[in-house]
C-alpha cells in the first residue's frame, strides 16, 4: 500500500504506468505527471477501468526544482519515479530531498546544454581525470549521497535494463555463481525489424550522438590500476551469435553503468558494453550526415530557418508507428569472467524478449517494455522495502534476488548460459 | 561568314558560345538568347573585349515557337544552335522551319511533363512496340524529316559529345577501319572528383533519374532481327581498366544514341552504353532515396508545403563551385568489334579531357566541356556547309572526318587503341 509520484508519460514511462497498474497491492495510488497533462490524463482514463490503482494526474515542469516540491508537497508520494527526461534529474532529486520523499530514475544526469559554461568547467576538467568524454557520467548525481545520506532516504539511480538490470545480473553472478568476477561483457542486441529501409526507434539525433560518440571501456593495467580506455567511434566492432537472435555486428560504446560496475564489483578487470548497428542503418547514418541531414544548425529555406535534422525527422516514420510493425526479439545481457571455487569460469545471463509480444501485451515494443518493467520493479524494490539504504546507489549495490524475482514474474524472465561463447 | 542564334546560357551553352567566339572566321555574328537576357549579356560582355565575332543578346521563351519564330525574323540567323532544355526542341523545329532555317541541338525530345495524357498515350504505345521505357526517343525529331527536306533545310540531332561524338566514333570507325562492325560498346567514365563526399554535378533530380531508369541495350536474336533488351536498373555491372583514369564500376544505362546506331550502321548485332558510377555515389543516392530526401512531392512542415529533393539540392554544394576543385580526368569513347578484309577486329576510339585544364582554359569542369566543344563543332559543320543534308539526322549519317579534325582542333582529340580489352 503505497503512493508514487510518476514523472513522464513517454513511451517507457507509459509500460512502466500500465505494470503498477497490473500490482495494486503495492502500487495503491499513482499520480502520472508530465508538462502536457492531456497526455496523463489519456493514458489514466484507459487504465482505470481495469485497476485497483488510483490513479491521478497533474501537470508538471520538471526542469525546476520548486514546481516539482509543490507537487510533491500535495500529492505527499512515497517515491518519486523519474521517467523521464535526463536533463531533469537534478532538479527533482533537490524536490526529493526538500521534502523527504525517496527517488529513482533510469538514466544518470547529463545537463540539456553542453555548451554552459559553468557546466563545461567540470566536464573538462573530468575528462581529464576520468579519462572518457561523454556528456553524462555518475558524479553529479553521487554528489547527493552525504544529503540522502542524512535525510535517511534512498536514491535508486539507473533502474532501466541496461542501466539497471544489467547491474543485477553482475550482483547476482557475484552472489550466487562467482567468488571473484575479473571481466564483464553487456551485449545489447537489438534483432527487431521493422521493414522500413530506415527508421529510428527514438529521436535521429539521440541515434547519431550515440554513433558518434568515443566507445570507451574499463580496464586494468599490470599493477592492478583500474582506467578509462577511450577509442574512436565505432572503432571496436565484433560479431555475435545471440541466442533466438542469431549473428550480429555489434559496436563497442561507452555506457554509464560501467562507471559504477567499476567500483562496485571487487577485483573487476575489463567492463566493456556492446551494442547492435546494421550495418544498413549505420550507412543511411552516414549517407545523411555526409550530405547535412542531420546538423542542427538552422539554413535558410524559402524564407525559413530550417534545422535539416529537424526536417528529416518530419520525413521518417513517426517512431510511434513503428511498434505495431516491428518482428524480431531483444537479447541483452552480461557475458562474466571469473573465479569460483579456485577455478576459473564462464557465465552468460540474458534476457530475450519479442517485439510483438511486447505490443500485444502493452501496445509498445521491446525497446520501451525492457526499460519500463525493471522501471517498475525497482519502484517496487523501494515501496516494499527490499531496498531500502539511505544514500545515492546504483542497481548493483542492492540484493538481486527480489528485483530478478520481480522482473520474471512482471515480464522479463533470464536465462544462463554456463559455456557461452566469449567475445574475444 | 556565318550568324548563329544560340538559344541557352547555362554550362554547356557557355562553353559553346566562348568557343565560337575563338572562330570569328566561322561565327562571324551571335546572338545569345535565353528565358532571362541578364545572364545572356553578362557573359557577353565578358567575351566581347577578345572577340571578333559580334555578339549581341535577347530574351526568349522557347517553350512556346512564336517567341522562337519572331526573334528568327529580326535576327535573320543562318541556324539556330538549340542548346536549352530538350523540352523545347519541338517548338524551337517548329519555328526553324516556319522561318526556314536550318536547326541543331545536343539531346532528344523529352516533355516537359510525363504525365500530359496526350504524351502519355503515345509513349506507352511506343514502350509497348519498341520495348524500352525511356521518356525520350526519336520518334518525335525524326517525325520532322519529310518537312525539312521539303524545305531544304538541315536539322542536326543531338550533337554533344554522347550523342554526338559517340556516333562521329562510330562513323569514322566503319569509314576507315572496318568493312562491318557488328558489336559497339559505349564507354562513358568520369573520373574526376571533387572532394565533397557526396555532391551532384547536375540537379540531382536528373541525377535521380539517370539511376532510377531502367537500363536498355540492342541485340539480335538467332534469325538477325535487332530488338530491345529491356533491363532493372543498374543490374549490369563491369568493371573496367580506363586509360589515364584507371578502374572504374561502370553501369549499364539506356541512351538515346543507340536508337539511330541502331537503324544507321548496317549489320550492327549489339549495342551497349556503359556509364561508371562511384559506389559511394550510389549508396548516397540509395540512402537518401529511401528516407523520402529524393522525393519531388511536398511535405507540411513549418507551416509550409517543401520539396525534400529541393531542401536537399539547398544543403548539397552548388554544382558551379565544383569546377575548381575537381581534379581528374573523364575518358568517353567506343569499343568497335567488327570485320576488316574477312577478319576479325576490335578498336577503341577515345577521348580523355582533363577536367582541371578545361576549368583553366574555360572556367567549365570536363562534363560541360565535353558537351559544349562538339555543339560548337557541329555547328561549325552546318555553317560552312560540310553537313548540309536536307533533313533531321543524327551525327552518324555525315562524314565523320572534318568534325573529327575541328574536335581536335578546339580542345577534343582522338585516341585509338587496337588491341583493346573488351567488356564481357
Amino acid at each position: 500500500m503505497a503512493r508514487a509520484l510518476i514523472i513522464g508519460c513517454g513511451a517507457v514511462a507509459t509500460v512502466a504506468i500500465k505494470k503498477c497498474c497490473t500490482c495494486s497491492e503495492v502500487f495503491s495510488e499513482i499520480c502520472i505527471a508530465s508538462r502536457h497533462r492531456e497526455n496523463c490524463e489519456k493514458l489514466a482514463q484507459e487504465l482505470r477501468p481495469n485497476t485497483k490503482t488510483v490513479i491521478t494526474t497533474a501537470a508538471v515542469d520538471a526542469d525546476k526544482a520548486e514546481n516539482v516540491s509543490a507537487l510533491i508537497r500535495e500529492y505527499k508520494p512515497d517515491l518519486v519515479m523519474n521517467i523521464a527526461l535526463p536533463y531533469q534529474d537534478l532538479a527533482i532529486m533537490d524536490a526529493c530531498l526538500e521534502c523527504g520523499v525517496n527517488y529513482m530514475d533510469t538514466a544518470n544526469y547529463e545537463p540539456e546544454n553542453i555548451d554552459d559554461p559553468e557546466w563545461r568547467k567540470v566536464y573538462d576538467k573530468r575528462c581529464k581525470e576520468k579519462g572518457f568524454s561523454a556528456y553524462f557520467d555518475y558524479s553529479w548525481q553521487w554528489a547527493y549521497k552525504e544529503k540522502f545520506e542524512k535525510a535517511g532516504l534512498t536514491a535508486l539511480l539507473g533502474s532501466g535494463f541496461d542501466p539497471g538490470v544489467s547491474q543485477a545480473y553482475c550482483a547476482y553472478a557475484l552472489k550466487h555463481q562467482f567468488d571473484t568476477i575479473e571481466e564483464i561483457d553487456i551485449l545489447d542486441c537489438n534483432g527487431g525489424d521493422h521493414g522500413y529501409k530506415f527508421a529510428t526507434n527514438f529521436n535521429p539525433e539521440i541515434n547519431l550522438r550515440e554513433v558518434s560518440a568515443p566507445g570507451s571501456y574499463w580496464d586494468t593495467d599490470e599493477n592492478g590500476k583500474g582506467h578509462w580506455v577511450e577509442i574512436p567511434a565505432m572503432s571496436i566492432k565484433r560479431e555475435y551469435n545471440f541466442a533466438q537472435v542469431g549473428k550480429k555486428d555489434m559496436y563497442l560504446l561507452h555506457h554509464e553503468e560501467i562507471e559504477s560496475l567499476a567500483q562496485n564489483i571487487p577485483g573487476i578487470k575489463r567492463i566493456r558494453f556492446f551494442m547492435t548497428f546494421g550495418q544498413s542503418y549505420l550507412d543511411h547514418m552516414r549517407c545523411l550526415e555526409d550530405v547535412g541531414m542531420l546538423s542542427t544548425q538552422p539554413i535558410k529555406f524559402q524564407g525559413q530557418d530550417i534545422v535539416p535534422i529537424q526536417f528529416l525527422k518530419a520525413l521518417l516514420p513517426d517512431p510511434a508507428s513503428l511498434g505495431p510493425r516491428t518482428v524480431g526479439k531483444t537479447n541483452i545481457g552480461c557475458i562474466f569472467k571469473g573465479k569460483k571455487d579456485g577455478k576459473d569460469k564462464t557465465y552468460y545471463l540474458y534476457n530475450v524478449c519479442d517485439h510483438q509480444e511486447c505490443y500485444k501485451e502493452l501496445g509498445s515494443q521491446a525497446i520501451a517494455y525492457t526499460t519500463g518493467v525493471p522501471a517498475m520493479c525497482g519502484a517496487m524494490m523501494v515501496l516494499t522495502g527490499k531496498w531500502n539504504k539511505p544514500g545515492v546507489h546504483t542497481v548493483e549495490e542492492f540484493d538481486p534476488d527480489p528485483f530478478m524475482e520481480a522482473l520474471t514474474k512482471y515480464g522479463l524472465p533470464w536465462n544462463e548460459d554456463f559455456n557461452p561463447v566469449l567475445v574475444d
